[in-house]
């Protein structure tokens, strides 16, 4: 398995997802699943996926235009108008992929099945956030539902359904995904380190902070073994039940 | 779905699930997974249910010897002479019901599947807990891993792998439950209010307190916006991300 978060808050979009994939729990190995396409001044575009590898590295491969030689690759993927159109490349690319690896036609339940989150800006609209399915059909985020989660999606729900604010600083988003994922690296062995962290300032189109956090970094450190202390004096303080 | 955890402890034995069952989203029902069956000085067994209602209420008439006339009940369950041989006639049961709603056979991966926590106590052995899976087969909870959850496992699994402790109180193990349970009920609409709550204290070999807790309960208000606020002040308190 995977996990992935994007997150929309008005600073900006705030990108994080592990390494680990594995085909069985003795075939286990470290991806990047993190993918980003820049023009600097002109757009920004991230992509994370959750799935089948064979299908997800298809379909960065296809976007990247790998099929032509190095020299002819100029990826459409920078020449679409919005990120609108852009999730619908994507979508479209998704579809493909994952049709011409099932051997009858595409099945939703496909053991081919990829999905990703797709975030970024292109100059003279707003940053947006899409969750794109197997199917090739995507949502995208609102006010409501600010962040879009792939992979095992379930033991870092909650402290980010409890903590999130759009008004949040980047310092403080990292700080909140790095508990999310700590948790889940605490309960599934499926999702593992390093990590890839990568923030996006609304209106810079350029990245503004990309980083692999890796098992040894004082950062993560601090808020692994912060979390687990703060959480047991949280516990602490609260009333026991009365038992009378 | 369902979430249920059974929970050892060095004073005994916790129990909690929640009470909603879903046929779909729309058919959304309230009924009871936890199943008890005492005979006060001699025995005490606690049974809760994941998965096919009808499974899991045929197991449990099953159980109760309800094809039988009330008069003539005498639940064999109540005449084992071990734990162990109780979770093998439960298993066995679980295993029969759902062979015969199979069309063509058991199917591991059937629509018709159960899983069960059987925790209790008989007079001369210790309190014992166990998983049963369902093919029939089971495990029991050992101090490696002293609980068991089913249903919706996820969401409310960190807080348990990181507070939990053999040495907890009764009225320490609740609140760690209700805060599991609370974390689940906030993030996934098919586990629902009310919960059930029981507690057995070792050698006592009768339940030591069983309870409904509803959505208006001051306890459950207590710590569930209690344990919201504390997360959230946890999180502030743990340094933010250094940007630089």
């Amino acid at each position: 398995m995977t996990y992935c978060v994007g997150l929309k808050i008005d600073r900006g979009l705030v990108f994080m997802s592990d390494t680990r994939t594995n085909a069985g729990i003795d075939s286990i190995s470290t991806f990047r699943k993190m993918h980003v396409w820049e023009e600097p001044g002109e757009r920004v575009i991230v992509l994370m996926s959750a799935g089948n590898l064979a299908t997800t590295q298809s379909v960065i491969s296809m976007l990247d235009e790998r099929t032509k030689a190095v020299s002819e690759r100029a990826p459409t993927l920078l020449e679409m108008p919005s990120m609108y159109q852009t999730a619908r490349l994507v979508g479209g690319v998704v579809k493909d992929v994952i049709a011409n690896s099932a051997p009858v036609g595409q099945k939703a339940d496909s053991y081919f099945n990829a999905s990703f989150i797709l975030g970024g800006q292109i100059k003279g609209t707003e940053p947006r956030l899409f969750m794109i399915y197997p199917e090739g059909n995507f949502i995208e985020s609102s006010d409501d539902t600010p962040f879009f989660q792939v992979g095992e999606t379930k033991y870092g729900k909650p402290i980010i359904v409890r903590t999130y604010d759009k008004a949040m600083s980047f310092a403080e988003t990292v700080k909140l995904l790095l508990v999310s994922f700590d948790s889940t690296l605490k309960s599934n062995l499926s999702v593992g380190l390093p990590l890839d962290l990568l923030f996006y300032q609304k209106d810079a189109f350029k990245v503004g902070m990309k980083k692999r956090i890796a098992q040894d970094d004082p950062y993560y450190r601090t808020i692994s073994d912060g979390w687990s202390n703060a959480l047991k004096q949280a516990f602490k303080a609260l009333p026991d039940f009365p038992e009378s």
